[in-house]
């Protein structure tokens, strides 16, 4: 009991059914259920020689199962976990909506590309090395079984969940973060380089690094408990669904990159020209908007999903709700921002309220499980105001971030992972395939916890931020320094060049009206190299 | 047994597993459970003397259920629950295109901005105050507990499922009815008052009037029955999911907006411009019809989750597909009205086609779970047409409705309420978190039950309509009388100078291409201050 | 338990508790598990008596299951089943934006208003007759019973879900089907022609043709059994979730179409002019890209939920981690073949990838059940190479198939179909409302299973291909006959009037911006026949 309390985890490893019965055991369960139910009295005399004391060690142990109820509550969390996989998966529709509508017009067609060259390359990647990497027994620091998904078990450690199931659901957030990492880095990096770096971060860093935190024996999931990372904290790393293992790692990548990169060609930074510099307006902000809203619809996947447990009732319900209400102050927070101290002041700004939605998820994404409606609220909200002041703050150290990943994904997941510490709300412990284990609360500073929670989530957040940045630096520097088409800068007339980043590495333009002269009334387009216009 | 007959119910009140049990009563589930399991003769022969006829009472109440089946079935109606809830805010990127789409492009910023903040708003009011009002206990008008959430169970009512998952399910559907209000009222309403009125409709308006029909003790809930309101009639309010609540109020108060607003400047209506009267076209068709489409898919959350039970699976599945036929024939009676009757006489017009869509959507909405599929046919049709006179009646009234709102929801859900009287089959009784109770089915006037059911819902959608419009219009005039910017209205200027709404509101347009001159063939811009066309 | 290894189908049909238990078995279950619960002396002594040896007959068959533990999975399978049909019929969402991105400007609203109309007219025709030509019991070639769905059971057959979701869920694949036949046929065809041919398809070319598959009684499914097609074969036809049933259909209805039709006016192919010819660029590709990847959301619907069964969760979890795969190695085939061989050789094609992830789904839809992620690798990636050559053989022979809808779904679903022979691993035999049945594993060539299942995939499918192509063609062609406006092809002054076919049968275009001289920067209009550019 002593232990369970120390170790941190995301669910419960005890008194798992479907993984604690051999199938000897399972037979007997099998045998004694029906017992219990023809209840003839020779079927009791026969039990009662057959399986003499035979669950006597777990006659105290609270919960125990049959056969029947453990496949049924397996297929309960496997649903729920699929469905949430699927939902997961559904962000990328969003986040290609977003980018692409932030973007502007000339490097559209580049982002939609990058953003389904990371979804193919990371699902090979992932079921080749990531996966084994991040979630596989090893040490503290890697997973070193399971590649290419050799040798596994059916079940996911102590989930009862299908390996597979846990494995396309891990893709999704993978995935995720891999599409992340493109943000800050629109519009001037070449295609191949985004190969290479992809492979990186999808392949090495965020499995590696994410092993750390959700790997069964990762260093930091396991801090704070006997023999251990750090033993006298007492405290383990939290992260529920991964405002630092996802999102954190997203934008420090992003950022390392941006820097790396150097701005657009052409970007002028507010600083320089107070009249016209700052972001290029987005070229098509219903596309950005409906991403937005699609991204909070796949959340719901994202953080409810990461329980793995439906037998969680109570905990998926409270996920769900807290989620929402840190999305919706998160996007007040921004557009109250915008309104006071925006460069739209007085006017209510669509980008910022977007932006500061989605800073709202990302911040709720670690503590989802363990904090009130409250402080869902109340965490929400001043990430709202951290996103805002994060895009001013990128701005002025001249870091061009077309679509504020750094500020949405970095520095709200930076946020939300330390808020834990703050708002935990003492209720709450660890969710698990039968239902929830509150035996051991976690408690933050505003509820009576002390700063105990609040250094474990410090150290561990800092940890991944500083490890993430200087593997990231380093990688993005040395695909600098490749030639030509390998470099992770495209040429300049690649960027500058009729038609853009679009022309030059897709040979296509995003979108095309070949229609002028051809009888649509008001199009304009291109005839012979002449301008046309169809009036008619 | 009589009363349960009369007191309609979205799901039976009895029964219930989860609430019945007492805590000592678990205590004593679980342990025989547990006794049923060892079966060995101790645990018989101890049982025997801690247990004498413990369950005696229960003993011929049908069905009983052990501790885990209770957990187990309360979960799945937990993720069918909160699946729902997902779908039905995954409506919300869909309302935007649609509304975006249909809008002209001066304005559609504006629409998406006042899409988030809707939602902003309504997560935290319905947390505050508008949960409370609606669904606690209090009177047959409003519930007077549970503000903020505090003092609220675990579980809401009898249903078995997390407060929490209830909570955000409801939020989904409020956030629904705050953005079918704003429908009506695109294009020249201020930010700032669409601010004050959707403060109004989601803290105040949707949940006091929804608890009249929803509420544990709304009025209209327990019309009927003995004690109650008209106990002569035999028969409650029914509204399965929300024709009435969530549209027909929309609707209504979409109404009361464009009434109190006038039309947008420059708007000039089919009866006094023959050959250039009616509505503008759409900004955006392929906008418009993927938000059409995205949100048949988000009702598939909003009809068959509110059963807030997968157990009904018969239930569920007859939602499903009664939803599914009656939105076909909708869209079918509509491309049939406009092929007759429309602009483009003798053509298939696809912006009354996704009308028809959505009316039959909203039609079904109310009876999807009591009638036949051959009744979801029919009566969608009917909606289809419904529709399409609504448009040109309020086009013939000079009520500027730029995307058809009050028809799609107004209309359609009042047609869908009162249809409930004329199709249900006399087959369906109440949903329940174990199961379906069909003991005291309803029937309509054409399967003969005569005009009761009818009345019944002619009198709750008519107290509905009634009221909702009396308090909306004076909500609406009283804003109309504050001045600028609170004042409902924007300023002429806001409305008709650069940009339109969004540059003035919002310092934004929704598209923008500033890369003409920067060498994307035929693109057209702006460069200091010329007309710019890149040829090359 | 031969005569079982003998009958290939997609759900085991043996021990379904549901169907097998009478009344008065269910009421015996129920008592016995109540007797199993009070477990009080009287009791036992009671039921010594009521049911002596009552359950001595199922002692040894393995598994049986209470009538609580039966309705409870049977709601887990609904509750995925629905699920699944939702996330199908979202696909609806992703093919209007696919093809509408993919097609010109001004065939854009007949794209998405034939959409709209194929999904309404399929409802009701599966409604009327589909499902019973196809799910009915009848003959080898047809079902003959459920018109109207008159006399349906409760229940569909042993998978224990309810009829009307079995409904629902099929209702969107024949809507899928239906959708994917608009493909080839895009910008040539006239709209009062897609009605009738629409009907043929809907509601009698795919449930008659789909019956042979998947009907009860099927001869393609029971073929190699005794008695039936082939008996000597020893195998039947397989297709999990309609690799052939859905799209090699869709895709052999659309190139009939497509040749029949001839090419779009004034396009003109790449072998007739090396420098202008091909394929015209896509109007617009954020949207088509969107769309793909809605499409592979709605995907995890289609594969695993055709399982029908959730509570075989490591086949859902399987099939939901082998669709990932496929598609991913999919995009990645078509863009290497795009950047080795393509029109912009050297650069990374986006609409090939797109098209390429679509090819990896449509081939992993049949063989997602028996493959190993290392086969959906693999089949996958010779998925994408095979759209890419697909494209450039239909370009060849001068068939205009504008959104490469013949490649995509009819050459990657028959590769996909027979891919299965080659691939299936041996490991996995059906799956079954309450689990899988392995005890008759499907094994490919590469397996060492020989060819036997290669064979019976190749006949299944070469059947379907010449069945559907032989009386689609003749379909086609008489419709070709039709006076107009019922003729199959549009009058040429529709498609290459002002405005397009858009204006011409819909009276309608796809973006309409009314703006320009009301003072939108930027923006270009016509106003009284002339151009006008707003430039403050």
């Amino acid at each position: 009991m002593l232990l369970r309390k120390l170790i941190p985890s995301r669910y419960q490893r005890a008194s798992v059914p479907h993984v604690a019965l051999t199938k000897a055991e399972k037979w007997r369960f099998g045998l004694t259920v029906f017992g219990g139910k023809i209840l003839g009295l020779v079927a009791v005399l026969f039990l009662m020689k057959v399986l003499p004391n035979m669950l006597v060690g777990k006659a105290y142990a609270g919960d125990t199962f049959t056969a029947h109820e453990t496949n049924i509550m397996n297929s309960i969390n496997t649903v729920w976990t699929l469905v949430a996989a699927f939902l997961v998966f559904g962000m990328q529709a969003g986040f290609v909506m977003l980018e692409a509508g932030f973007a502007r017009t000339r490097e559209t067609v580049n982002v939609l590309m990058e953003c389904i060259l990371d979804t193919c390359l990371c699902g090979v990647l992932f079921w080749a090395i990531g996966y084994a990497f991040m979630f596989s027994h090893g040490n503290g620091f890697i997973g070193t079984h399971w590649f290419f998904l050799m040798g596994a078990p059916d079940t996911y450690e102590a989930t009862g969940i299908p390996l597979l199931a846990h494995w396309i659901f891990q893709f999704a957030f993978a995935d995720t973060c891999s599409t992340i990492t493109s943000g800050a880095m629109i519009g001037r990096t070449s295609f191949r380089g985004d190969i290479l770096y992809s492979i990186g971060v999808t392949g090495f860093i965020y499995p590696i690094i994410g092993h750390w935190a959700w790997g069964p024996d990762g260093f930091l999931a396991l801090m704070g408990s006997a023999g251990n990372f750090l033993p006298s904290l007492g405290q383990g790393f939290r992260d529920f669904a991964g405002s630092t293992v996802v999102h954190t790692i997203g934008g420090v990548v992003s950022l390392a990159g941006a820097m790396v990169l150097g701005p657009r060609i052409g970007r002028v930074f507010a600083r320089d020209d107070k009249k016209n510099g700052g972001l290029p307006p987005a070229h098509n902000l219903p596309l950005a908007a409906v991403g937005g809203f699609l991204l909070w619809f796949g959340w719901y996947g994202f953080n409810p999903g990461s329980s793995l447990s439906a037998m969680d009732a109570q905990g998926i319900g409270r996920i769900a709700a807290n989620t929402t209400l840190a999305a919706c102050t998160g996007g007040f927070g921004a557009m109250l921002a915008a309104l006071w101290w925006g460069p739209t002041k007085g006017k209510f700004d669509l980008a910022f309220s977007i932006n500061g939605m989605l800073a709202g998820l990302v911040a709720i994404t670690c503590p989802c499980y363990w904090v009130s409606p409250l402080g869902a609220i109340l965490l929400g909200f001043v990430a709202g105001f951290i996103v805002f002041a994060g895009v001013y703050l990128f701005e002025w150290f001249r870091i061009d971030d077309p679509v504020g990943a750094v500020s949405v994904h970095g520095l709200a997941g930076i946020w939300g992972t330390i808020s834990l510490g703050f708002f935990a709300s003492g209720q709450y412990g660890a969710t698990g395939p039968t239902g929830a284990d509150n035996s051991a609360p976690v408690a933050g500073l505003f509820y009576g916890g002390g700063t105990a929670v609040l250094k474990a989530q410090l150290i561990g957040n800092l940890t991944i931020v500083v490890a993430t940045f200087a593997v990231a630096y380093t990688m993005m520097w040395v695909i600098r320094l490749l030639p030509h088409p390998w470099n992770l800068r495209v040429e300049a007339h690649g960027e500058t060049g009729p038609g853009g980043l679009d022309a030059f590495e897709h040979g296509a333009s995003a979108y095309n009206d070949p229609e002028a002269g051809n009888g649509v009334p008001g199009s304009v387009g291109v005839k012979d190299g002449e301008l046309v216009l169809e009036l008619s």
